[in-house]
Protein backbone atom coordinates (compact mmCIF):
# COMPACT_ATOMS: atom_id res chain seq x y z
CA UNK A 1 0.00 0.00 0.00
CA UNK A 2 1.36 3.05 -1.00
CA UNK A 3 -0.05 6.35 0.62
CA UNK A 4 -1.18 9.10 -2.12
CA UNK A 5 -0.41 11.71 0.46
CA UNK A 6 2.86 11.63 2.86
CA UNK A 7 2.79 10.45 6.06
CA UNK A 8 4.86 12.58 8.62
CA UNK A 9 7.53 11.24 11.59
CA UNK A 10 8.61 12.94 14.19
CA UNK A 11 12.05 11.28 15.57
CA UNK A 12 14.09 12.86 19.07
CA UNK A 13 16.37 11.05 19.69
CA UNK A 14 18.01 11.96 23.09
CA UNK A 15 20.55 10.12 24.89
CA UNK A 16 18.57 8.27 27.20
CA UNK A 17 15.59 7.34 24.86
CA UNK A 18 14.21 7.61 21.27
CA UNK A 19 10.44 9.14 20.33
CA UNK A 20 8.57 8.60 17.67
CA UNK A 21 5.07 10.10 16.71
CA UNK A 22 3.87 9.69 12.83
CA UNK A 23 1.35 11.57 11.89
CA UNK A 24 -1.28 12.05 8.05
CA UNK A 25 -0.86 14.93 6.01
CA UNK A 26 -3.49 16.75 8.16
CA UNK A 27 -2.14 16.14 10.93
CA UNK A 28 -4.18 13.34 12.33
CA UNK A 29 -1.71 11.63 14.84
CA UNK A 30 -1.36 7.73 13.70
CA UNK A 31 0.74 6.35 16.22
CA UNK A 32 3.73 7.13 18.76
CA UNK A 33 6.61 4.31 19.36
CA UNK A 34 9.45 4.90 21.59
CA UNK A 35 13.24 2.79 21.59
CA UNK A 36 16.49 3.27 24.06
CA UNK A 37 19.64 5.88 23.38
CA UNK A 38 19.87 7.53 20.57
CA UNK A 39 22.80 9.56 20.58
CA UNK A 40 25.42 8.84 17.80
CA UNK A 41 28.22 9.82 20.12
CA UNK A 42 27.55 6.76 21.75
CA UNK A 43 27.34 4.65 18.67
CA UNK A 44 26.31 5.29 15.27
CA UNK A 45 24.55 1.98 14.52
CA UNK A 46 22.88 1.57 17.58
CA UNK A 47 21.47 5.46 16.91
CA UNK A 48 19.85 3.87 13.72
CA UNK A 49 18.43 1.38 15.33
CA UNK A 50 16.78 3.61 18.07
CA UNK A 51 15.43 5.44 15.16
CA UNK A 52 14.19 2.39 13.08
CA UNK A 53 12.66 0.38 16.61
CA UNK A 54 10.15 3.88 17.86
CA UNK A 55 9.43 4.54 14.21
CA UNK A 56 8.31 0.38 13.61
CA UNK A 57 6.13 0.95 17.26
CA UNK A 58 4.32 3.89 15.99
CA UNK A 59 3.38 2.28 12.59
CA UNK A 60 2.85 -1.13 14.20
CA UNK A 61 0.42 1.12 16.85
CA UNK A 62 -1.07 2.73 13.58
CA UNK A 63 -2.00 -0.48 11.85
CA UNK A 64 0.28 0.28 8.95
CA UNK A 65 2.11 -1.93 6.78
CA UNK A 66 5.79 -1.72 6.35
CA UNK A 67 5.56 -0.75 2.60
CA UNK A 68 3.89 2.98 3.81
CA UNK A 69 7.87 3.83 5.14
CA UNK A 70 8.28 4.80 1.42
CA UNK A 71 6.00 7.63 1.68
CA UNK A 72 7.33 8.53 5.60
CA UNK A 73 8.89 12.00 5.07
CA UNK A 74 10.66 12.04 8.13
CA UNK A 75 11.99 14.89 10.49
CA UNK A 76 14.92 13.65 13.26
CA UNK A 77 16.22 15.55 15.89
CA UNK A 78 19.15 14.15 17.54
CA UNK A 79 21.88 14.94 20.17
CA UNK A 80 25.35 14.79 19.37
CA UNK A 81 24.32 16.32 15.56
CA UNK A 82 26.21 19.56 16.15
CA UNK A 83 29.36 17.58 15.75
CA UNK A 84 29.79 17.31 11.94
CA UNK A 85 31.26 14.05 11.35
CA UNK A 86 28.21 12.17 13.32
CA UNK A 87 25.73 14.75 11.36
CA UNK A 88 27.59 13.18 8.03
CA UNK A 89 27.70 10.04 9.11
CA UNK A 90 23.84 10.05 10.11
CA UNK A 91 23.06 12.00 6.35
CA UNK A 92 25.05 9.24 4.93
CA UNK A 93 22.67 6.46 6.37
CA UNK A 94 20.82 4.84 3.34
CA UNK A 95 17.59 4.98 5.38
CA UNK A 96 14.24 3.62 4.15
CA UNK A 97 12.14 6.91 4.14
CA UNK A 98 10.93 8.77 1.72
CA UNK A 99 12.89 11.70 2.76
CA UNK A 100 14.89 12.51 6.30
CA UNK A 101 15.85 15.67 7.11
CA UNK A 102 18.28 16.02 10.49
CA UNK A 103 19.06 18.77 12.54
CA UNK A 104 19.78 18.84 16.34
CA UNK A 105 17.40 17.40 19.26
CA UNK A 106 17.43 20.93 20.34
CA UNK A 107 16.32 22.23 17.46
CA UNK A 108 13.46 20.17 17.60
CA UNK A 109 12.97 20.82 20.98
CA UNK A 110 12.84 24.69 20.36
CA UNK A 111 10.44 24.55 17.52
CA UNK A 112 7.97 22.21 19.50
CA UNK A 113 8.09 24.26 22.94
CA UNK A 114 7.02 27.02 20.37
CA UNK A 115 4.65 25.25 17.72
CA UNK A 116 6.93 25.91 15.07
CA UNK A 117 7.23 29.92 16.06
CA UNK A 118 10.91 31.70 16.81
CA UNK A 119 11.52 31.21 20.97
CA UNK A 120 14.29 30.39 23.14
CA UNK A 121 14.61 26.67 25.25
CA UNK A 122 16.73 24.99 27.96
CA UNK A 123 16.98 21.65 27.97
CA UNK A 124 17.54 20.22 31.44
CA UNK A 125 17.39 16.01 30.59
CA UNK A 126 19.92 12.93 30.49
CA UNK A 127 22.49 16.26 29.15
CA UNK A 128 21.98 20.34 29.17
CA UNK A 129 22.30 22.69 26.42
CA UNK A 130 20.55 25.85 25.65
CA UNK A 131 19.23 27.42 22.15
CA UNK A 132 17.90 31.20 21.13
CA UNK A 133 16.05 31.46 18.12
CA UNK A 134 15.36 34.85 16.58
CA UNK A 135 15.28 36.84 13.44
CA UNK A 136 18.69 37.56 13.97
CA UNK A 137 19.77 33.98 14.02
CA UNK A 138 20.16 30.92 16.31
CA UNK A 139 22.59 31.13 19.85
CA UNK A 140 23.32 27.74 20.53
CA UNK A 141 25.18 27.21 24.05
CA UNK A 142 26.74 24.30 25.60
CA UNK A 143 25.61 20.76 24.48
CA UNK A 144 28.98 19.58 25.26
CA UNK A 145 28.12 16.11 25.80
CA UNK A 146 28.71 14.70 28.98
CA UNK A 147 32.11 14.81 30.70
CA UNK A 148 33.34 17.68 28.97
CA UNK A 149 29.75 19.44 29.66
CA UNK A 150 26.23 19.19 29.93
CA UNK A 151 26.75 20.45 33.31
CA UNK A 152 23.65 20.66 35.47
CA UNK A 153 21.90 18.08 33.18
CA UNK A 154 20.63 14.68 35.08
CA UNK A 155 24.31 12.68 33.90
CA UNK A 156 26.06 15.54 35.93
CA UNK A 157 23.82 15.47 38.59
CA UNK A 158 23.96 11.58 39.06
CA UNK A 159 28.15 11.68 38.19
CA UNK A 160 28.70 14.67 41.34
CA UNK A 161 26.52 11.99 43.65
CA UNK A 162 28.50 9.16 42.73
CA UNK A 163 31.96 10.71 43.34
CA UNK A 164 30.65 12.00 46.60
CA UNK A 165 29.72 9.04 47.74
CA UNK A 166 33.13 7.13 46.67
CA UNK A 167 34.68 10.71 49.43
CA UNK A 168 32.22 9.64 51.96
CA UNK A 169 33.36 5.92 51.63
CA UNK A 170 37.03 7.11 52.18
CA UNK A 171 35.53 8.87 55.14
CA UNK A 172 36.81 12.49 53.71
CA UNK A 173 33.23 13.25 53.84
CA UNK A 174 30.34 12.25 56.41
CA UNK A 175 28.57 8.97 55.90
CA UNK A 176 25.04 9.98 55.53
CA UNK A 177 21.01 8.33 54.32
CA UNK A 178 22.34 10.12 50.69
CA UNK A 179 25.19 7.90 50.71
CA UNK A 180 23.71 4.86 51.87
CA UNK A 181 20.79 5.33 48.83
CA UNK A 182 23.43 5.62 46.36
CA UNK A 183 25.09 1.98 47.36
CA UNK A 184 21.32 0.50 48.05
CA UNK A 185 20.41 1.82 44.44
CA UNK A 186 23.56 0.76 42.63
CA UNK A 187 23.37 -2.64 44.50
CA UNK A 188 27.05 -2.40 45.04
CA UNK A 189 28.34 -2.99 49.02
CA UNK A 190 31.95 -1.89 48.40
CA UNK A 191 33.55 1.07 46.90
CA UNK A 192 35.40 -1.44 45.09
CA UNK A 193 31.96 -2.73 43.46
CA UNK A 194 30.41 1.14 42.54
CA UNK A 195 34.21 1.83 41.02
CA UNK A 196 34.01 -1.49 38.81
CA UNK A 197 30.13 -1.01 37.92
CA UNK A 198 30.28 2.62 37.10
CA UNK A 199 33.92 3.64 35.36
CA UNK A 200 32.83 3.03 31.87
CA UNK A 201 28.75 4.11 32.30
CA UNK A 202 27.07 5.82 30.06
CA UNK A 203 25.35 9.42 30.48
CA UNK A 204 21.94 7.30 31.19
CA UNK A 205 23.39 5.57 34.05
CA UNK A 206 24.77 8.40 35.41
CA UNK A 207 21.80 10.15 35.31
CA UNK A 208 19.26 7.51 36.67
CA UNK A 209 21.13 9.00 40.10
CA UNK A 210 19.34 12.45 39.76
CA UNK A 211 16.55 11.75 41.50
CA UNK A 212 18.26 11.01 44.74
CA UNK A 213 20.00 14.52 44.30
CA UNK A 214 16.62 15.98 43.99
CA UNK A 215 14.83 13.86 46.47
CA UNK A 216 17.57 14.52 49.20
CA UNK A 217 17.55 18.36 48.53
CA UNK A 218 14.37 18.51 49.00
CA UNK A 219 14.36 16.60 52.13
CA UNK A 220 17.68 19.47 53.31
CA UNK A 221 20.99 16.95 52.97
CA UNK A 222 23.46 20.01 52.35
CA UNK A 223 25.27 17.84 49.72
CA UNK A 224 22.48 17.55 47.36
CA UNK A 225 21.57 20.91 47.89
CA UNK A 226 25.13 22.07 47.12
CA UNK A 227 25.13 19.88 44.21
CA UNK A 228 21.15 21.23 43.01
CA UNK A 229 22.52 24.54 43.37
CA UNK A 230 26.25 24.34 41.35
CA UNK A 231 23.85 22.64 38.22
CA UNK A 232 21.06 25.28 38.92
CA UNK A 233 23.75 28.34 39.02
CA UNK A 234 25.40 27.15 35.24
CA UNK A 235 21.91 27.14 34.01
CA UNK A 236 20.97 30.04 35.39
CA UNK A 237 24.05 31.96 33.64
CA UNK A 238 23.05 29.97 30.43
CA UNK A 239 18.93 31.05 30.47
CA UNK A 240 20.18 34.90 31.21
CA UNK A 241 22.75 34.37 28.21
CA UNK A 242 19.89 33.15 26.06
CA UNK A 243 17.44 36.37 27.43
CA UNK A 244 20.05 38.99 26.25
CA UNK A 245 19.07 37.89 22.85
CA UNK A 246 15.57 38.82 23.46
CA UNK A 247 14.06 35.97 22.38
CA UNK A 248 10.28 36.12 22.16
CA UNK A 249 9.50 32.96 24.41
CA UNK A 250 11.85 31.12 27.04
CA UNK A 251 10.79 27.75 27.93
CA UNK A 252 12.39 24.80 30.28
CA UNK A 253 12.26 21.41 28.78
CA UNK A 254 13.10 17.79 29.70
CA UNK A 255 12.53 15.66 32.48
CA UNK A 256 14.42 17.49 35.27
CA UNK A 257 13.08 21.00 34.14
CA UNK A 258 10.57 21.08 37.08
CA UNK A 259 12.98 20.03 39.98
CA UNK A 260 15.72 22.74 38.32
CA UNK A 261 13.57 25.28 38.00
CA UNK A 262 12.86 26.31 41.54
CA UNK A 263 16.52 26.61 42.05
CA UNK A 264 16.98 29.09 39.27
CA UNK A 265 17.03 33.25 40.05
CA UNK A 266 13.86 35.14 40.47
CA UNK A 267 14.65 37.16 37.21
CA UNK A 268 14.95 34.09 35.15
CA UNK A 269 12.03 32.51 36.38
CA UNK A 270 9.89 35.46 35.76
CA UNK A 271 10.47 35.42 32.36
CA UNK A 272 9.91 31.02 31.58
CA UNK A 273 6.83 30.67 29.46
CA UNK A 274 5.66 26.76 29.39
CA UNK A 275 5.92 24.45 26.37
CA UNK A 276 3.69 23.50 23.70
CA UNK A 277 3.98 21.08 21.98
CA UNK A 278 6.87 18.02 22.32
CA UNK A 279 9.70 17.57 20.19
CA UNK A 280 8.65 15.34 18.13
CA UNK A 281 5.79 17.88 16.89
CA UNK A 282 9.07 20.23 16.38
CA UNK A 283 10.81 17.87 14.25
CA UNK A 284 7.68 17.35 11.78
CA UNK A 285 7.94 21.55 11.79
CA UNK A 286 11.46 21.32 10.72
CA UNK A 287 10.91 18.45 7.90
CA UNK A 288 8.14 20.70 6.53
CA UNK A 289 10.10 23.96 6.93
CA UNK A 290 13.11 21.76 5.05
CA UNK A 291 10.36 20.57 2.33
CA UNK A 292 9.54 23.72 1.46
CA UNK A 293 12.79 25.69 1.13
CA UNK A 294 13.67 22.69 -1.08
CA UNK A 295 10.05 23.71 -3.17
CA UNK A 296 11.33 27.27 -3.19
CA UNK B 1 72.19 -19.11 28.87
CA UNK B 2 70.45 -19.74 32.19
CA UNK B 3 71.50 -17.12 35.38
CA UNK B 4 72.46 -19.35 38.74
CA UNK B 5 71.17 -16.63 40.27
CA UNK B 6 68.06 -15.23 39.96
CA UNK B 7 67.36 -11.56 38.25
CA UNK B 8 65.14 -9.33 39.67
CA UNK B 9 62.75 -7.34 37.68
CA UNK B 10 60.48 -4.13 39.17
CA UNK B 11 57.99 -2.67 36.96
CA UNK B 12 55.85 0.14 38.00
CA UNK B 13 52.83 0.19 35.42
CA UNK B 14 51.01 3.78 35.81
CA UNK B 15 48.38 5.00 33.68
CA UNK B 16 50.74 7.54 31.18
CA UNK B 17 53.68 5.36 30.97
CA UNK B 18 55.46 1.84 32.44
CA UNK B 19 58.49 1.79 34.07
CA UNK B 20 61.10 -1.45 34.39
CA UNK B 21 64.41 -1.72 36.50
CA UNK B 22 66.28 -4.34 36.07
CA UNK B 23 68.58 -5.62 38.96
CA UNK B 24 70.91 -9.10 40.02
CA UNK B 25 70.80 -11.07 43.01
CA UNK B 26 73.29 -8.07 44.90
CA UNK B 27 71.31 -5.40 43.72
CA UNK B 28 73.39 -3.99 40.44
CA UNK B 29 71.76 -1.91 38.14
CA UNK B 30 71.48 -3.92 35.14
CA UNK B 31 69.09 -2.38 32.76
CA UNK B 32 65.88 0.47 32.55
CA UNK B 33 63.18 0.88 30.20
CA UNK B 34 60.17 2.58 29.55
CA UNK B 35 56.85 2.07 27.65
CA UNK B 36 53.55 3.25 27.35
CA UNK B 37 50.54 3.17 29.54
CA UNK B 38 49.84 0.37 31.44
CA UNK B 39 46.51 0.39 33.25
CA UNK B 40 44.61 -2.69 32.99
CA UNK B 41 41.13 -0.66 33.38
CA UNK B 42 41.98 0.89 30.17
CA UNK B 43 43.13 -2.48 28.50
CA UNK B 44 44.24 -6.28 29.69
CA UNK B 45 46.89 -7.18 26.33
CA UNK B 46 48.02 -3.39 26.38
CA UNK B 47 49.08 -3.38 29.76
CA UNK B 48 50.83 -6.80 29.37
CA UNK B 49 52.30 -5.49 25.82
CA UNK B 50 53.91 -2.64 28.04
CA UNK B 51 54.74 -4.72 30.64
CA UNK B 52 56.89 -6.34 28.10
CA UNK B 53 57.99 -3.99 26.41
CA UNK B 54 59.54 -2.04 29.11
CA UNK B 55 61.41 -5.09 30.28
CA UNK B 56 63.02 -5.67 26.81
CA UNK B 57 64.15 -2.29 26.95
CA UNK B 58 65.95 -3.06 30.15
CA UNK B 59 67.15 -6.49 28.93
CA UNK B 60 68.47 -5.20 26.37
CA UNK B 61 70.08 -2.37 27.94
CA UNK B 62 71.45 -4.67 30.15
CA UNK B 63 73.08 -6.78 27.03
CA UNK B 64 71.15 -9.77 28.55
CA UNK B 65 69.54 -12.63 25.63
CA UNK B 66 66.26 -13.67 25.85
CA UNK B 67 66.91 -16.79 27.37
CA UNK B 68 67.86 -14.92 31.24
CA UNK B 69 63.65 -14.04 31.25
CA UNK B 70 63.22 -17.36 32.38
CA UNK B 71 65.64 -16.55 35.50
CA UNK B 72 63.78 -13.47 36.06
CA UNK B 73 61.51 -12.76 39.41
CA UNK B 74 59.31 -9.70 38.50
CA UNK B 75 57.66 -7.56 41.33
CA UNK B 76 54.59 -5.90 39.32
CA UNK B 77 53.14 -2.58 40.58
CA UNK B 78 49.56 -1.91 38.36
CA UNK B 79 47.11 1.07 38.44
CA UNK B 80 43.77 -0.79 38.19
CA UNK B 81 44.20 -3.82 40.23
CA UNK B 82 42.64 -2.84 43.24
CA UNK B 83 39.40 -4.09 41.41
CA UNK B 84 39.79 -7.61 41.57
CA UNK B 85 38.31 -8.70 38.17
CA UNK B 86 41.14 -6.94 36.70
CA UNK B 87 44.22 -8.51 39.63
CA UNK B 88 42.96 -12.08 38.29
CA UNK B 89 42.68 -11.02 34.46
CA UNK B 90 46.95 -10.42 34.95
CA UNK B 91 47.53 -12.78 37.59
CA UNK B 92 45.91 -15.42 34.87
CA UNK B 93 48.77 -14.26 32.28
CA UNK B 94 51.09 -17.10 30.97
CA UNK B 95 53.81 -14.53 30.88
CA UNK B 96 57.48 -15.77 30.23
CA UNK B 97 59.17 -14.70 33.84
CA UNK B 98 60.30 -17.57 36.27
CA UNK B 99 57.81 -15.95 38.78
CA UNK B 100 55.36 -12.62 38.80
CA UNK B 101 54.06 -10.68 41.63
CA UNK B 102 51.74 -8.20 41.36
CA UNK B 103 50.06 -5.65 43.35
CA UNK B 104 49.27 -2.13 43.47
CA UNK B 105 51.23 0.88 41.61
CA UNK B 106 51.03 2.34 45.20
CA UNK B 107 51.66 -0.67 47.19
CA UNK B 108 54.98 -0.48 45.16
CA UNK B 109 55.31 3.51 45.10
CA UNK B 110 54.74 3.21 49.17
CA UNK B 111 57.60 0.59 49.74
CA UNK B 112 59.87 2.42 47.08
CA UNK B 113 59.60 6.10 48.78
CA UNK B 114 60.54 4.18 52.12
CA UNK B 115 63.05 2.02 50.75
CA UNK B 116 60.93 -1.49 51.40
CA UNK B 117 60.20 0.14 55.29
CA UNK B 118 56.60 1.05 56.31
CA UNK B 119 55.24 4.51 55.82
CA UNK B 120 52.48 6.43 54.30
CA UNK B 121 52.33 7.86 50.55
CA UNK B 122 50.20 10.35 48.37
CA UNK B 123 50.60 9.97 44.66
CA UNK B 124 49.98 12.47 42.50
CA UNK B 125 50.71 11.93 38.97
CA UNK B 126 47.96 10.95 35.90
CA UNK B 127 45.93 9.93 38.87
CA UNK B 128 45.82 10.20 42.73
CA UNK B 129 45.82 8.61 45.99
CA UNK B 130 46.41 7.55 49.00
CA UNK B 131 48.09 4.57 51.26
CA UNK B 132 49.39 4.19 54.79
CA UNK B 133 50.73 0.98 55.78
CA UNK B 134 51.66 0.60 59.41
CA UNK B 135 52.00 -2.71 62.00
CA UNK B 136 48.01 -1.79 62.24
CA UNK B 137 47.66 -2.57 58.75
CA UNK B 138 47.16 -0.80 55.09
CA UNK B 139 44.45 2.26 55.20
CA UNK B 140 44.16 3.07 51.27
CA UNK B 141 42.31 6.35 50.45
CA UNK B 142 41.20 7.68 46.68
CA UNK B 143 42.35 5.76 43.80
CA UNK B 144 38.91 5.45 42.34
CA UNK B 145 40.01 5.76 38.80
CA UNK B 146 39.23 8.68 36.06
CA UNK B 147 36.11 9.86 36.30
CA UNK B 148 34.27 8.96 39.36
CA UNK B 149 37.82 9.43 42.00
CA UNK B 150 41.57 10.81 41.41
CA UNK B 151 40.97 14.59 42.35
CA UNK B 152 43.31 16.78 42.31
CA UNK B 153 44.90 14.20 39.62
CA UNK B 154 46.94 15.86 36.56
CA UNK B 155 43.75 14.10 34.16
CA UNK B 156 41.06 15.88 37.11
CA UNK B 157 43.15 19.29 36.67
CA UNK B 158 43.14 18.77 32.34
CA UNK B 159 39.36 17.77 32.46
CA UNK B 160 38.37 20.64 35.06
CA UNK B 161 40.41 22.98 32.31
CA UNK B 162 38.97 21.60 29.41
CA UNK B 163 35.33 22.02 30.93
CA UNK B 164 36.15 25.36 31.39
CA UNK B 165 37.38 26.82 28.26
CA UNK B 166 34.39 25.72 26.63
CA UNK B 167 32.19 27.30 29.51
CA UNK B 168 34.58 30.51 27.85
CA UNK B 169 33.95 29.96 24.57
CA UNK B 170 30.34 30.37 24.96
CA UNK B 171 30.20 33.23 26.98
CA UNK B 172 29.56 32.42 30.49
CA UNK B 173 33.34 32.85 31.59
CA UNK B 174 35.80 35.11 30.86
CA UNK B 175 37.57 34.76 28.06
CA UNK B 176 41.49 34.71 29.20
CA UNK B 177 45.10 33.57 27.60
CA UNK B 178 44.76 30.34 29.86
CA UNK B 179 41.52 29.71 27.75
CA UNK B 180 43.83 30.77 24.35
CA UNK B 181 46.39 28.14 25.66
CA UNK B 182 44.07 25.48 25.96
CA UNK B 183 42.92 25.79 22.44
CA UNK B 184 46.21 26.19 21.23
CA UNK B 185 47.37 23.42 22.55
CA UNK B 186 44.75 21.18 21.52
CA UNK B 187 45.34 22.35 17.88
CA UNK B 188 41.66 23.55 17.67
CA UNK B 189 40.01 26.37 16.64
CA UNK B 190 36.27 25.66 17.89
CA UNK B 191 34.43 24.13 20.94
CA UNK B 192 33.13 21.90 18.79
CA UNK B 193 36.23 20.51 17.35
CA UNK B 194 37.83 20.44 21.30
CA UNK B 195 34.41 18.25 22.09
CA UNK B 196 35.35 15.79 19.21
CA UNK B 197 38.90 15.35 19.90
CA UNK B 198 38.40 14.79 23.92
CA UNK B 199 34.90 13.52 24.47
CA UNK B 200 36.30 10.36 24.78
CA UNK B 201 39.59 11.12 25.60
CA UNK B 202 41.84 8.44 28.07
CA UNK B 203 43.36 10.29 31.82
CA UNK B 204 46.74 10.64 29.54
CA UNK B 205 45.51 12.81 27.74
CA UNK B 206 43.26 15.33 29.70
CA UNK B 207 46.60 15.36 31.89
CA UNK B 208 48.94 16.64 29.22
CA UNK B 209 46.77 19.80 30.50
CA UNK B 210 47.44 20.31 33.91
CA UNK B 211 51.12 22.23 33.17
CA UNK B 212 48.51 25.22 31.60
CA UNK B 213 46.88 24.89 35.15
CA UNK B 214 50.07 25.11 37.10
CA UNK B 215 51.80 27.57 34.93
CA UNK B 216 48.31 30.18 34.84
CA UNK B 217 48.15 29.53 38.45
CA UNK B 218 51.63 30.91 39.43
CA UNK B 219 51.11 33.97 36.85
CA UNK B 220 47.88 34.85 38.76
CA UNK B 221 45.05 33.47 36.94
CA UNK B 222 41.92 33.14 39.22
CA UNK B 223 40.58 30.08 37.41
CA UNK B 224 43.40 28.60 37.47
CA UNK B 225 44.13 28.84 41.18
CA UNK B 226 40.51 27.63 42.15
CA UNK B 227 41.15 24.06 40.20
CA UNK B 228 44.20 24.01 41.71
CA UNK B 229 43.21 24.90 45.16
CA UNK B 230 39.96 22.76 44.99
CA UNK B 231 42.40 19.83 43.98
CA UNK B 232 44.68 20.18 46.20
CA UNK B 233 42.35 20.86 48.90
CA UNK B 234 40.76 17.12 48.64
CA UNK B 235 44.88 15.59 48.58
CA UNK B 236 45.14 17.65 51.52
CA UNK B 237 42.53 15.93 53.42
CA UNK B 238 43.36 12.68 52.01
CA UNK B 239 46.87 13.57 53.76
CA UNK B 240 45.10 14.01 57.15
CA UNK B 241 43.58 10.92 56.68
CA UNK B 242 46.40 8.98 56.53
CA UNK B 243 48.21 11.12 59.47
CA UNK B 244 45.55 9.86 61.71
CA UNK B 245 47.05 6.50 61.12
CA UNK B 246 50.49 7.91 62.57
CA UNK B 247 52.73 6.20 59.89
CA UNK B 248 56.05 6.62 60.46
CA UNK B 249 57.02 8.37 57.38
CA UNK B 250 54.53 10.07 54.65
CA UNK B 251 56.36 10.97 51.09
CA UNK B 252 54.08 12.89 48.22
CA UNK B 253 55.71 11.41 44.95
CA UNK B 254 54.23 11.62 41.54
CA UNK B 255 54.96 14.06 38.66
CA UNK B 256 52.77 16.52 40.04
CA UNK B 257 53.62 16.66 43.43
CA UNK B 258 55.92 19.20 43.66
CA UNK B 259 53.62 21.89 42.29
CA UNK B 260 50.45 20.70 44.47
CA UNK B 261 52.60 20.74 47.97
CA UNK B 262 52.64 24.54 47.91
CA UNK B 263 49.14 24.36 47.77
CA UNK B 264 48.43 22.17 50.88
CA UNK B 265 47.92 23.52 54.52
CA UNK B 266 51.36 24.08 56.78
CA UNK B 267 50.09 21.25 58.99
CA UNK B 268 50.36 18.44 56.19
CA UNK B 269 53.65 20.53 54.70
CA UNK B 270 55.25 19.92 58.00
CA UNK B 271 54.98 16.31 58.51
CA UNK B 272 56.09 15.02 54.68
CA UNK B 273 59.31 13.64 54.36
CA UNK B 274 61.25 13.43 50.71
CA UNK B 275 60.74 9.76 49.06
CA UNK B 276 64.13 7.45 49.36
CA UNK B 277 63.71 5.39 45.71
CA UNK B 278 61.60 4.97 43.13
CA UNK B 279 58.51 2.68 42.76
CA UNK B 280 60.39 0.04 40.71
CA UNK B 281 62.60 -0.23 43.57
CA UNK B 282 59.27 -0.66 45.46
CA UNK B 283 58.49 -3.46 43.25
CA UNK B 284 61.61 -5.49 43.44
CA UNK B 285 60.87 -4.93 47.53
CA UNK B 286 57.77 -6.97 46.82
CA UNK B 287 58.58 -9.22 44.93
CA UNK B 288 61.56 -10.67 47.36
CA UNK B 289 58.70 -10.36 50.66
CA UNK B 290 56.27 -12.48 48.57
CA UNK B 291 58.96 -14.90 47.81
CA UNK B 292 60.80 -15.15 51.51
CA UNK B 293 55.95 -15.39 52.77
CA UNK B 294 56.07 -18.40 49.97
CA UNK B 295 59.44 -20.29 51.94
CA UNK B 296 58.05 -19.81 55.34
Amino acid sequence: MKYEEPLFLGIDGGGSKCRALLIDAVGNVLGEGLAGAANPLRGIEASKQAILEAYDKARIEAGLDNDVTESVIAGVGLAGVNLPHLKLAMENWKHPFAQMHITTDLDIACLGAHDGELGAVVIIGTGSCGLSKTDQGDLEIGGHGFLLGDKGSGAWFGLQLLQHALEASDGLTLESQLVADVFAQAQCDSATELVSKYSFATPKFFAEYAGLVIKHAKAGDLIAQNILSEGANYLDQLCKKLLDTCPNRVALIGGLSPFVEPYLSETVRAKLSPPLKEPEWGAIAFAKNQMQLAIV
